[in-house]
């Protein structure tokens, strides 16, 4: 932690922050520099909050060294983790595909859709049976019921599975049926749902808050990893800004940001992130060549009469289709796709 | 609902839509211009689906008319709310000031708090019991005990308790104790979170998502109302944007928007807005005169001590001079600050 | 400026820093702390491009200790300015009310709306003559001719002028007729423009970019300054970001950040933050109470007919009102409003 | 255009805006629903000024049906443009890279790169001669000898040049020497600027603004477009977000909404996107998968000794990797990169 001082800061103030420091069992370096002084603390920060040192006079700003999370950081962990869920792995080597609809509407579209996506080279069926929605009047999903269809599509086509948890009851419920929970962007710091998914150990796929930083998503992964649970893939799907022709901009840096910070595998939405069809196809193209470990990507029978999120869905044809474009791109970066 | 034609969808295309309209008990209104044709959707939308209309051959995009939220609705409920918590009132005609710790973080701290606030004028004492926190190794709170310690603090001062409630089982806990219930920031979209204190019907204040719009936090708040519970005011408390100077954004302008837009009262959190206690006093002023219900403040007897937010809580003296300075402000705009 | 060493920087790569910046004339103080090492660097740093040093081996990243801004700096002038413009002066004890149409659309209702703003007891006309828009198609200005007429108001009403210059060309034009020029949000890094502006010595009023930090801002002013013009007066007029409400989202923090950080005036634009006739009253009020220098508004003898701006302008009726009613508020705040 | 009115409008209302229509030469279409009137407006709606209509009593909203550009419109010019510049051709089918340093430093570093980008494989060398920098106290350029040194360049090595314009006066001189103009994100609304461009009839590369929508980047390209200058290559930058993990926010989702909405070429400059060299060549690869049509980099023969942009800066090994790199990409899709 670095402690800048003003420019007019005393001889005295500077003394007694020194003090303070040394009081904490730290050590206080300092640089006094032709405009402003320095005072590097040297030891355990932990040992002192270091926003309240913004409040003692003559101190300017604060600056910290250090990254809070510990044990997703890449720092402290070099080497990329590669995470085994059901039948699949996911992380640097492979390029996992997820696919399935937005919500479970029913029984026959859901194995409809298993079908379609497996035959097509999915390794995940992905479906809501719990969906968060903006309006209360909107569906809210089939809950046990749809984890029960998930689970049958599981057995009748050897696909993992993937559902949302949306509370801690959800969760409850859903760590009996599915391969993967995925905690969704509205919940990433719902911090309660992090423990219990912590405590479940089961694999979970973190989404990215809608307006929240790295650094906010990596802390959100180190609250599952600090009770334990290591198996934890991150999934960028776009933040809000202000351009509105996409649904969400989708912060495609993310990839190589995460790479650089966090040993955690990091795979992208495509769907949400646009919000339109035909941009898909491209926009997953893109993932895979700026390193992904896969894809999440919306798919139904019949995007036309789906219950939600219908334009940013693919069809069958669709899906087969994007899945031909992606597979000489992931055989260029000697990606496995199965 | 209205449905814009691309310009060169065929005649064929046009009826096809009208058609579907129809076929779901809804009527379609045809205007051919030059270069587009636009559809307009009469009857209850709910009907139908508009996401998918956009799927079909022909369409460019669709426009919504009517807000998804009814209860809060100015449009449906002309005269605005005012909201009797324990002995207070929120809303127009009041200007109610909640002032406390932004962690109760042990018994003494608080009940000097609350006496120094209640002398200073404030009728709400707030104190954080669950505390959501970016990282897992920052304090947490005291949870239930702190929530006793508020009770007492209530007996001792008559002031009214506010606490926030970060999961179901912090709900539950808390509605035994204070008179109005928190939901966060983080917390604005936790959808189960909202129904739940929806049912418990006690008064809550729920504040703006980081990243949420206006219309998504009316459509957060018509969650509530619509499992019957009328007693909500909205917080306003920083939005997050580019700028890196404050904490977050404050949003000032929502408060004539939401006047606009809904009957509900709406107040502001300047505290959490800059995070700097230089900036407070300015912005409370500016909210009292924008015309916001109220301000919920930080309030420590040691910012430098305190165990989170101390950058952004004023002393118990800069509290009671804040109160000097908005009362003027509040005679000029008639509002009773008791 | 500080430089932060990675966790796992080699002493070699330590001293190779501490050598460099001492080859550039500069000091480097070493604190090495249990986990990252940190060099403090003493001196002149214009000396060192500090953005190259993070791409030495072992540099983790630097930090800035100081404002590249000096002249409109607070650190280094302390005493806030005022600035004189006509007969009129801009900064702390005064408010000064600026008010007129967007476009200058022809003469005679520019001077009818010059009468109608001076007996309202605005001490400004303002009004475009160069119009930055949008699109190619939309009305451009009436150039040299508006500003005659400008000029025409000046002589009838005593009221001083202040106009936008979109390029060198129109500002050597306009500086033969205003009291003031307009920076627009546009062109605030408009340098070339910026240097002029310093150059001629003309009182500038200085929007604040779309999408610019408080930072970029007041060095965009510091280019004004460093040509030798002090006359800077700055105006908040709304930042882009994700809500949609209102045209912008006014930051209406930034003038007390603006006062913390330099010693320039600030004004607020109501009718661009908000784009919302019926928003602009309570947001002039907050403008004023949050210590704001003045403000400039829209008023247009017929909004409806307006050429650009309409939704936001005021009718003539709604400038008095509003002069009404933020009189008792100047009151109260000492602030001279003539 | 289509008019909403609000659920409270009068029939009498409703029968003036009709009237105002109908009055301005064009035809009203009314669809009556339960809860609101809608009101499609056709004919050429720039006889209308929609915003104004906003204004009259009873109106809720405006929605605009078509954009206001239209050169550069796709729906009107449904096939893509290749725009031939030198001895390159930038569009479909091809994938052109532009390499060199973000500023002109002198002769030798300017030449010794360009024989190394041309080795490599890129077809344009950059170069910045104005430079438009934050701080007035910032290196700002060479000007015209820069110009010169270019000109040498390339008829030392048969590479293409482009250089920024920064106001009438740099469009002027570089004009004489380029192959191609660049205007810059701070200058994508300079309309003044955009507008000599488009008299000069010189290739222009407009990058977009910091946080220009689409929309907006569109609409200044239909600037230079309307003046008679078609040879036009948007560039995409990044967009201003909260996020500061990279230096701005590369929209990738940007290319295809492009492909959608117009028919010029789009290029991405991955050094400004992420001001990080260790995340330009993942970022380059996802470019060219998204399919966008070449990319502008920042090359530099000494990255630490740069007197801008270093650190986002390759050093003339890396931008040997990064050609080699991308090669089988640009085979997968069928470009030609020569």
């Amino acid at each position: 932690m670095i402690i800048i001082m003003k420019p007019n800061a005393s001889e005295e103030a500077v003394l007694k922050i020194k003090q303070i420091i040394e009081d904490n069992g730290l050590q206080a370096h300092l640089s006094k520099g032709t405009q402003v002084t320095i005072v590097g603390v040297v030891g355990d920060k932990s040992k002192l909050l270091s926003a309240n040192i913004e409040l003692i006079e003559g101190v300017d700003k604060i600056v910290s060294v250090t990254e809070s999370y510990k044990l997703v950081n890449k720092k402290f962990h070099p080497d990329d983790s590669v995470i085994s869920v059901g039948t699949a792995k996911i992380g640097p080597g492979h390029f996992t595909m997820m696919a399935g609809p937005c919500a479970i509407e029913n029984h026959d579209m859901l194995l409809e859709t298993a079908f379609a996506v497996k035959k097509a080279g999915a390794q995940f069926l992905r479906g809501g049976a719990y969906k968060p929605r903006t309006s209360p009047y909107a569906f809210q999903g089939l809950e046990e019921e749809g984890l029960k269809f998930m689970q049958e599509a599981r057995e009748a086509t050897g696909l993992n599975i993937i559902c949302e948890a949306t509370s801690l009851r959800s969760l409850e419920t859903a760590v009996k049926y599915v391969d993967m929970v995925q905690i969704g962007a509205r919940n990433m710091q719902n911090f309660e749902l992090l423990k219990e998914a912590g405590k479940a150990g089961v694999p979970v796929l973190l989404k990215r808050g809608l307006c929240a930083t790295i650094d906010e998503w990596l802390n959100a992964a180190e609250y599952i990893a600090s009770e334990g649970n290591p198996n934890i893939v991150l999934c960028e799907r776009g933040i809000r800004t202000y351009e509105t022709a996409t649904r969400n901009t989708l912060d495609i840096s993310a990839v190589p940001v995460i790479r650089s910070k966090s040993h955690l595998p990091v795979i992208i939405d495509p769907s949400h992130a646009t919000g339109v069809r035909a941009y898909i196809e491209p926009i997953s193209k893109a993932s895979l060549a700026v390193g992904a470990d896969g894809l999440i990507v919306e798919v139904h029978p019949c995007p036309a009469c789906a219950l939600s999120d219908g334009p940013q869905s693919l069809t069958f044809e669709q899906f087969d289709h994007l899945m031909d474009e992606l597979r000489p791109y992931a055989e260029l970066s000697r990606r496995n796709t199965k």
